[in-house]
């Protein structure tokens, strides 16, 4: 039996144990998609206690603890820190197999140096020792940035965002980390939304552009995207129900927008063609721009309005999308490509039932504008787990090539959660280790620290053309 | 090379060996959802031979047999039991890897003593024993519900059904077991069959209650619930095609019912929107009851009409039906969960590839009203073998909590089918065992004991709310 | 750590090892399912250098090359052979876990004696070794199918195809393996192609019918199927959308038939109506001839539409289409079955999400006409790998009876696919090895063996009904 996640954790073969510490745990952290906010950093935030970091805004973790019949006032409610944290210590013990009771206690370990487990007999003790390692300075927001390894982040930011505080950071030289915007212009796509008006209102202010039709608003955006441009953005981001093909004339279009701009209601089919306008006009200038295009679908948000109302979005009441026609997102792609403007694109279903359709999707659109021009993103969200990660990767090694693959990213809110880089890139390991010992592939030393360290950072490095060494090692 | 299916079977390790022997083995049965016939234990039947018990109903057979080209005469027809055991015997050499063949040898060995494997060389030998030991009083009905450690079973009961079979057994002081009816109204929710007038005529009789509209409807089977209640019901069970949300004002509702009572046609929206009225209030009922609702769906049932013409339901001609649109299933619950209404409720897909979407699904509404208050049933149907369980618990375990799952239930309508719960259980100590061993959840020896009786027993014994011990052990 | 593709290569136990090399690889090959060109065995081709046979047609490779940034120059384009293998030497090392590196591999193994592994550094000495190899008498087309234990092959034929070079390989005495036509009448389907009413007139011509009518057209057809027969005919193949049961009357099916000559437009409604009725007309008829109807679907074709243009179909821009509604596919097997005329037939989806609903759908139809009448096909394209055809296998044992699946087939343009065989029984066996290791089927040397044998050869051999010893074994 194996030791309770020892440094050879989900390391199965001695191949696999070699690749992670010889080649993956040495290699730096880039994290080209979260939801950190940069004003943390810019500031230096510091926590309290362990609560405020695991449960402030973490909707993973509240879901287990309403699936373990807890009261909603010990999660987001008015109970102190020190009841939540028990009782997010009582769930965890019931959370075999799941991602939640890894990461934790990878956290621990990484951060807080606890080795043990955590359950409702030692949180009293967790959290006593948490808390004093979250007033010393190394736990920091940056400090714990440097200690992760991290030369890099990207943010998640609305066109109207002013950018502010990726300002601040980029003029501070005592940080030495890169931390770039990212362009999530989901807003301005959103006609159905009730307060469409006011943020096309907003856009218009901040772009210095006035928007009465829809190439104004293509107008406006790709005057917001040369401001994050000069930001050092270079990759761009869409949360979409799926990816829809419904094309339309540009007249139609303009009439769409400007009833949903007159306040009148829209039908489904005008908010499908709307979209799909949209995002071809994006599609096509992240490809001008270089940018890449990240596509994240396969989502039904805010399923339980009860729990919607009274905590707003990102409460954990979202679910699996299983409508996602492989056709519409085969066609949306050609529609670009036959205008010579498809982007370096990367697309994420939430549905795991997905990858194989991806996976085939990919092939038809690679060409030599750039290595792996055509991703699937890394097992997204609820398949971030053990078993997502490794089937993600297995259809993706059947139906192209992993050696381009570019790796792992957070997706997340939370300072603490570069070990997730290191729970990937520990599965990442145990699986192409296992394919070397079992005669798969050769015993290659250099391809195979080029494909772990490729797959870990350098790939991404060179795909978004970060300024960066792709082939650097962690001191 | 392992012994075939010795004390061990499917234990690949040490620690799954201690979890199955030491706590799962020893804990009792309770079978939550069956298709036993309640009169059969009433009168403690007995069994002339091995063909009447294993062929005399059971489809999952009949299919295999006609996958192996046997002649109708010899399944479903008029050959002698004798012969039909033959073929069968035939076929099941042929099902390496089929849950059939693990079944029918855990029934020959716990049952009847046998531990060889049963072919069509030694099918005299099996037939001449298991006819012998079907003889002895240990093998009568209520003999073989004690020997497997059963304490409580629900049957599968319609809401005319008098329920006179569970008011002998309950009265019978000799019988220790719990046997209670529970509620499947799917006749009184499918209005496009042929013989829906003639079933709501029945049901008025039954409860008293003249049944012109829709609410009527409601009234006549809230009095069959208080009737099944008083007789120990707390739980329900549907078939549904899939969970669909097609909403309608109740005027609506009320016409479609009364054009249908009329003798009309109603369209496929009109079978929707009145399928959905009826769903959302039986649901809020099981809340007002505290009952737990359980859902079926991805079924298309008598698909071969030649076979159904001349067998009838049951046939072994149903399969997966892929449409099940995971949205309308959160729209269905968030319609009861806004009004606070929403019951206990189990969720069974026959398509496993819904396993992600609905383990999504469950984290949307959970809260304080029941500890794991949104389950996903146990594998059901084509999903009850090795891989479809080991595929249903990881995919829970990844998405909530597997600590809080209520496990097997044998949905069949043979007595000797309690060794699937061994089965199940086998499985479920392999794959905890292995993570383990694997160092991914503490060897913390109470915790485990903990979750591996939990899920055998325990679990559901909370659930429902039973009158059982959830801590018991098997004498 | 297993040494690079040995000859214990994927056999993980020793019963897999014993059941692989005294059962699987003394068995012949059978290849009911190819797209080799009869004219190439005719004329019993050469190759001038491994370009030639490895990157000629095989889009699956062109489309790795692609993924790996590659120009098309080198792909498709004017590029000298030597460079385009450097190109794919290169690529091929990225490609850890791809099928097409072992499949590759096992090419240089088997037919050019190299085990070494090709890359980039090795690319020069394997372009030698390969070339000369080519150019020697035991490299000849049929040489090559010799040499792989070949005893059979089906083909892929056009209904108005002349069939003549199969009847030259027939007549020639020295070449003592049958090479049989196989029946795809897709492009008499597919009334929406811009080129089908001088698709028409040719069919016309050839079978000396006059076409006005559908009945006509499917007379046409019947004339040519006993042509196809008269040679040795008795598989068919179709490509399908999906499986589509939209029915009409005849009248509506003749109309939409004259419409679409008389050069209008149809809608979609009209084609998926006119598909209908044709695959259940040839579904009737492939059960009057006793030939096994095959049935591929889940494809989305041609998607990159610039590539497509430049290079014609088979480009290597096709991917998954996930729209495959079960309950249609159950409904046309339906309605061949209840006028008893549903044929032999073996389902084949793209989409690896389909293997459950397929399982579960095959019981629903199977009878005593054959056994093991209704099948899935082996795991095909996209998923024609490890994981791929594991899945498949389990998925078949699940739901159905293993013992009688027909195995494998290349689906190939070229003569080196054999491999293919042999890559698959390697995985079979591994599979069923690891069964019987682990307790789950008996350690019975006759019922494996028979097993092996069957799927590996035999199964076929009676299945389709070919003039060969099913328990032939290769000298």
């Amino acid at each position: 039996m194996k030791a309770f996640m020892d440094k050879d954790f989900l390391l199965s073969t001695e191949t696999a144990k070699k690749l992670f510490h010889e080649y993956a745990e040495t290699t730096p952290v880039l994290d080209y998609h979260c939801h950190i906010n940069p004003r943390e950093i810019a500031e230096d935030r510091k926590f309290d206690n362990i609560t405020q970091v695991w449960l402030g805004g973490d909707h993973y973790k509240w879901r287990q603890m309403r699936s373990n019949g807890i009261e909603e006032k010990y999660i987001t409610g008015d109970a102190t820190d020190r009841e939540k944290f028990q009782k997010w210590a009582e769930t965890l013990e019931k959370a075999i197999g799941n991602p939640l009771y890894h990461w934790s206690h990878l956290e621990l370990q990484r951060y807080f140096g606890y080795y043990g487990a955590l359950n409702g007999r030692t949180a009293e003790e967790v959290w006593n020792l948490c808390n004093e390692a979250l007033h010393q300075d190394d736990m920091s927001a940056r400090n714990i940035i440097r200690r992760s390894g991290v030369t890099l982040i990207c943010t998640t930011d609305d066109p109207v965002d002013s950018l502010e505080w990726h300002e601040v950071i980029a003029k501070d030289e005592t940080f030495e980390v890169q931390v770039l915007p990212a362009w999530r212009p989901d807003k301005a796509m959103n006609l159905e939304k009730p307060d469409y008006a006011e943020y096309i209102a907003a856009l218009a202010q901040v772009s210095g552009t006035k928007i009465t039709s829809f190439e104004d608003l293509i107008a406006a955006l790709k005057v917001r995207m040369e401001y994050f441009a000069a930001r050092g953005c270079c990759v761009s981001d869409h949360g979409l129900e799926y990816v829809m093909y419904v094309p339309a004339s540009e007249e139609t279009v303009n009439a769409i927008f400007a009833k949903r701009l007159n306040g009148e209601t829209i039908t489904r089919t005008e908010e499908l063609q709307f979209k799909t306008a949209f995002m071809l006009k994006m599609g096509a200038l992240y490809h001008d721009f270089n940018w890449a295009m990240q596509l994240h679908y396969g989502v039904k948000r805010d399923n339980n309005q009860l729990l919607y109302k009274s905590i707003g979005p990102d409460a954990g009441v979202d679910c699996i999308n299983n409508y996602a026609p492989s056709s519409e997102l085969a066609d949306f792609l050609n529609a670009l490509a036959i205008e010579d403007r498809l982007p370096k694109t990367i697309l994420y279903s939430l549905n795991p039932t997905d990858n194989a359709a991806i996976g085939t999707i990919l092939g038809c659109f690679q060409n030599s504008d750039a290595i792996g021009k055509i991703q699937q993103g890394s097992a997204w969200w609820f398949n971030d787990n053990k078993q997502g990660m490794t089937d993600q990767m297995i259809s993706l090694a059947n139906l192209g090539l992993l050696g381009n693959f570019l790796g792992m990213l957070t997706d997340s809110r939370s300072f603490l959660s570069y070990t997730r880089h290191e729970y990937f890139r520990r599965i990442l390991c145990d699986l192409i280790g296992g394919w070397v010992e079992n005669g798969e592939y050769p015993n290659d030393e250099v391809a195979l620290e080029q494909l772990i360290r490729g797959i870990s950072y350098g790939n991404a490095v060179r795909y978004f053309g970060f300024d960066l060494d792709p082939d650097a090692r962690r001191s």
